[in-house]
């Protein structure tokens, strides 16, 4: 069984009910998100980056670019903290107080340092955001490898906050006639838009239909 | 017209044509987002937190307790930078190496302080996440205004990045018989889950249905 580390800078003081820390319910967090924010600090000042980001296996890719400063600060070893958050939903209490929300929250520190095969990183992000997609592509070129960066952030020092649950008023206000309980926020695809410059009739690929956001 | 103050950390370097300084802009997307990750230098570490947001004119409020060690952290005056994203859809295109995301991402540096009225910060959060409903409820309580803590972050040194185009593929790759175009992100609320300590039968308010997530 595999559990998060847990280190000074890991434990969780707030709401420790709500802790995880299974490995599984991280990697679904992870695969289920497409970004993540990547704090460091850059000379004195805090930096917050929105990164596409994908896992693969025990690490967290994270997709730029060569020309990126900030993605070059990365890769030169800088302490991250990658955080990655799903809002699910909100939590309707009888009271504001008690109101909140439903969210799946990974918070990570490390460093990144760039992966040693870039296409089999690539392969593996385009295959979490858009399965089946990467082999009905031309493979990336020369030119474009070199023009993207790929880093991997190891999943070992981390935590995971889950908040699922019921309103959970105090006794006295449970006779407060107001509705009360959950309201899941919902994420799917809308209708594909097709490219204006699109030649020929290509097909809509059939594996749309399995994708999920 | 209100627009960013560009400095040298919020200049936009990667992809300038997707920057935007309109601040009318920014706040679409602060008021379409419920939370901000929030990163700062906490000793010589970056620490990064997902905080419920809420944006009131030209500051973001941010919500948490005062019990929370980060959150008092915050509250002391360090600098953070507060990043909001969203994702709004794929972009497909021919090659893996042209192919995106749509996302709003709105960069903000500054310091945070605690508001001067906390009810009518409070009361300004519950409507812009939950509109209609705090007249609903009864008031806070002195001892759970205690435990509460908002913070306001002024919108004066931001960037924003959108992205919302479609594939920008080269002209040799025009001709390749793949489909390529936008898949747009949409999200909504399902149905409501009821709470199951719900007393007598309070009606699903009206204003749910004009919620949106």
């Amino acid at each position: 069984v595999h559990t998060a580390r847990v280190t000074e800078r890991t434990r969780i003081r707030r709401l420790p009910e709500k802790a995880r820390t299974d490995t599984s319910a991280l990697h679904a967090l992870l695969d289920a998100a497409k970004v993540a924010h990547v704090a460091f600090v850059d000379g004195n000042v805090p930096v917050n980056i929105p990164v596409a980001s994908a896992r693969d296996g025990e690490g967290l890719l994270l997709h730029g670019s060569t020309g990126s400063r900030l993605f070059r600060t990365l890769a030169a070893g800088v302490e991250v903290c990658a955080t990655v958050t799903l809002l699910d939903g909100l939590v309707l209490a009888r009271s504001a107080f008690e109101s909140s929300m439903h969210y799946r929250s990974a918070v990570i520190h490390g460093t990144a340092t760039p992966v040693t095969d870039k296409v089999a990183a690539l392969r593996a992000m385009s295959e979490a955001w858009m399965p089946g997609r990467w082999e009905t592509l031309r493979p990336p070129t020369a030119k474009e490898l070199a023009a993207t960066m790929v880093l991997v952030l190891p999943l070992t020092e981390w935590s995971l906050k889950i908040s699922d649950g019921q309103p959970e008023d105090p006794p006295e206000d449970l006779d407060a006639q107001v509705w009360a309980g959950v309201l899941p926020v919902v994420t799917s695809y809308g209708d594909p838009v097709p490219a204006p410059d699109l030649r020929g009739d290509p097909p809509l690929p059939a594996y749309l239909a399995d994708w999920r956001p």
